[in-house]
């Protein structure tokens, strides 16, 4: 009954044939005969009377666009980009410009527009897409989050969004469940992202220790300093500029050479602020920092915490993910004891951006730190428990459903299938350890197996390899990544990421979280580089 | 060549059963045989091997369910909702469960979930859904959304999203130009919604005048006080809790009886702080309040901000969209003069949600507050112009693209479009007033032609017209507006908003936003209201 290959596909493109012929022949009866009357605009879809069809037809046909772009995205045998120059596109390419005019398009023009964005983006669902935290292209998560724009809601109240706010308070609970917390208690929320979700942390710790900066502002409380690692991640800092502490109040934490913060400093950094009369407010341990995917010890800095009665906060935005394998949870041991966590699915769990988590130990926080109990919206009189109203928790008013696809995933994959990708990563990153770790023209980063998928290096080109000038070889090996990504990035062939750390010149950091990633797209890398890197 | 009707979703239908074939079958020529090996799951997409297929077939089954949903939406025989209590959907409606488990569950119950998600919701897009200022479901708005999601990428680098990130810079310019900012210079930044883009107004206030904060904090700067009215949206409060003002140095100013700040009141309060020795930093007026839809004097209150060097900020989130009307723009007269302005395509331009952008007149103040120079992400040496890496100005990392929705429908319905838009929308609302204002029950909360789309009025039963007792009546009008919402979500007809207002009870707020809705839907809600309300 079923036959495999094009048909699905021919049956698409004769669908998409047929819109042409009724844009083209739409008003052949009329006497008209301008070109605009030859063609469909915006004006003949829904909710235009006699609308339903052509509108079926125009998303059936974007649909054959994203299909086609899925498939691609999957084929090894497509770029991964086709770069150009922001004066290149801005000056606009062939049948595609940017600009903004008073005058609609017609449909037609909207798809070529739409075939056109993607065709100069970047696939970051490509198995050779190692650029970012955030890789891959989840078929469920996507079809999750066609759903969501789809139903194009609100979280802020249970009245607009019932079955998205019930998803997320049961998501949520099983998050809490996987940090450890007893029964799954506490509270959180959906933010946009990990720098906001780290940000929320810090203004709920605020709030349970001086809860009259909420009313009377900063200079009601004593000098507050806050912690974290210098290899942490900046949104830390911005959320000590944003809040008003003042990012001279955030004390950075020395750490040992796998970028792991070094309890002992922190403890002596505590004191000595007291010392000064400042009062130590909140502490930051990352679980798999942004580039070397070290896990902070949270054992022992929760000690600390609950010796001087510090807030905890872990940022688990890259590493909170590894709480879903049995194998590798344990890095994140003692973040039971933390007071608040951040956890982006958007990252390590392949879910389709923007899905970030903030937990919360205690309950009633979120809500007592950031309510204004707006009437037009948070009526107490509603017939329903308007405890579900989640908006007086956020610092927003509308929020977007970032729920849906990521409890679809959990549905279609269960808890265990998030494990297996999980572990499948982190054995690939050890695939590709093993393979340059002795390799000639590589120097590992830090020494060890990496903890996380991160594995940096440099690729050291033959030119540099006899260098004995120790500065000048630095000075040179400084420039060999961005010429090489620079390379990369013209050819189309595979991205990954590079900076440098502390003084440490720029190196390569590979990162792994794409399911469609495999051993051969590990070795295509290596391979790339060398075959780029060969005459830097 | 056409024929119109069934034969498209026939053919979905006909893919759909392959689908439940190709599940069915998939395993038959094995041996194996529990149930389990019947279905297709999520391990069988792509990238698994062969996955290419059933991949189509799903997402396409994902589409058919999703059109469905499109053509029911702009059905007025359908229902806005299918209203449950928490506790029902909690408990699980029949073949439809909210619990996350450890193992997978079939696609053929991931269809379901869909279906099933969808049917507990409610309609945004339906047209007598007024519930909110975001209504209605715009098809070239959710084709871009679709896009968004299948692109799956992120606005903080030029590298990874080079054709968003050109969309966005010229949408802000044109947005800019529309505000009237000579050539539309300046900066601005589309962030998750209004409440976070008047938060960055008052950050980028504090920056531009004490840009010590970002550094010291707030301590080292003087009592620094705020002003908006108190009609405004409650997202200036939190940004004032949030940020480390306190709430209490954000000065409420009075407005008239239609809801728009006195200036006189704002002078003198201006002149009060300083006496008292408080800093005045920043003035917010409202283009649009959320309640009674007024639109703040800009003029007078620029003279006043310019008079004492206040910072002035336009909150546009609602009223925005009438910049695109030559007919209803003046009522923003003088919104050129201020220093940002806060605009919301998602609300009244009907752009799916989120869509908010921030625009700020001075160029360079949003990255110099913001910026944190994160190695990781924003190297110098890239081989592309680095100003495009929009990043560093955001306090988001991550940044979800929120453009290309808007970008797409601007392109498809020109700037005429969007004025047309408009215009109808006030027709509209006009049209309801003239209904209800001397009608038969009915009594309008402010007096005036309203200014926006915005009707507010209360409903008067038969049983209270009568009555003499003052507060008697006032208490009992309380009771009306949320008795009559409570029977619409049940019968699922329409929604509408209801709220106090200062000493006003409990009152309806009719909004009009959705391009959907004509003459025949405001009928129908005043019928509804009647007909629920005759027996309050």
């Amino acid at each position: 009954v079923y036959s495999p290959g094009t048909r699905f596909i021919n049956g698409l493109w004769v669908i998409g044939s047929d819109l042409m012929n009724l844009m083209r022949s739409k008003h052949q009866s009329t006497n008209q005969s301008t070109v605009n009357d030859e063609m469909l605009f915006l004006t003949d879809l829904l909710p235009a009377k006699n609308g339903e069809e052509p509108t079926m037809q125009f998303l059936l046909e974007v649909v054959e666009i994203l299909t086609n772009y899925v498939r691609k995205t999957f084929d090894r045998s497509t770029k991964v980009l086709d770069f150009h120059h922001p004066h290149q596109l801005l000056e606009g390419m062939e049948g595609f410009s940017l600009d903004l005019l008073d005058q609609p398009e017609s449909l037609e023009q909207i798809l070529v527009d739409c075939r056109d964005t993607l065709k100069y983006g970047v696939r970051t669902g490509h198995p050779r897409f190692f650029n970012q935290l955030s890789t891959g292209l989840d078929i469920i998560g996507l079809a999750g989050e066609w759903l969501t724009s789809t139903a194009n809601t609100n979280m802020f109240t249970y009245e607009i969004a019932p079955v998205f706010v019930l998803m997320e308070q049961i998501t949520l609970k099983k998050m809490r469940e996987m940090v450890g917390w007893p029964d799954g208690e506490g509270d959180g929320i959906f933010s946009p992202g990990g720098a906001i979700s780290n940000m929320y942390s810090v203004m709920i710790a605020r709030y349970k220790h001086f809860p009259e900066v909420k009313t009377k502002g900063m200079t009601a409380a004593p000098r507050l300093v806050l912690f974290t690692s210098e290899h942490s991640h900046f949104s830390i800092k911005k959320a000590s500029a944003t809040l008003g502490f003042g990012t001279e109040n955030l004390i950075l934490l020395k750490t040992d050479q796998r970028g792991r913060v070094i309890p002992d400093d922190l403890e002596a950094k505590v004191i000595d602020a007291k010392r000064k009369g400042y009062v130590p407010l909140f502490v930051n341990a990352t679980a798999g920092t942004t580039v070397y995917g070290a896990f902070d010890p949270i054992n022992e800095i929760a000690d600390i915490c609950e010796k001087h009665n510090i807030w905890l906060h872990v940022d688990g935005a890259w590493g909170g993910g590894l709480l879903m394998s049995r194998k590798h949870r344990h890095k994140l041991s003692g973040i039971e004891r933390a007071n608040s966590v951040t956890w982006n699915p958007h990252k390590m769990m392949g879910v389709p951006l923007q899905c970030s988590a903030v937990l919360v130990r205690e309950r009633g926080l979120l809500q007592g730190c950031n309510s204004m109990c707006a009437g037009y919206l948070f009526q107490p009189d509603k017939q329903y428990d308007v405890t579900y109203d989640t908006g007086d928790k956020a610092i927003q008013c509308g929020r977007h459903v970032d729920i849906f696809k990521f409890w679809l995933m959990w549905k279609a994959k269960g808890t265990e299938g998030f494990e297996q990708h999980i572990d499948r990563c982190l054995e690939l990153s050890t695939y590709l350890y093993q393979k340059i770790r002795n390799r000639d023209g590589y120097e590992m980063v830090f020494e060890g197996e990496p903890q996380h998928t991160n594995i940096c290096f440099w690729y050291v080109p033959p030119s540099l390899r006899g260098l004995r000038d120790v500065e000048e070889r630095r000075q040179r090996l400084h420039k060999v990544a961005p010429k090489i990504k620079a390379m990369m990035m013209e050819s189309g062939t595979t991205m990954v990421g590079y900076q440098p750390q502390g003084d440490k010149v720029n190196f390569f950091r590979m990162v792994i979280s794409n399911p469609a990633a495999n051993r051969s797209d590990i070795d295509f890398l290596i391979d790339e580089i060398e075959r780029l890197g060969q005459d830097c």
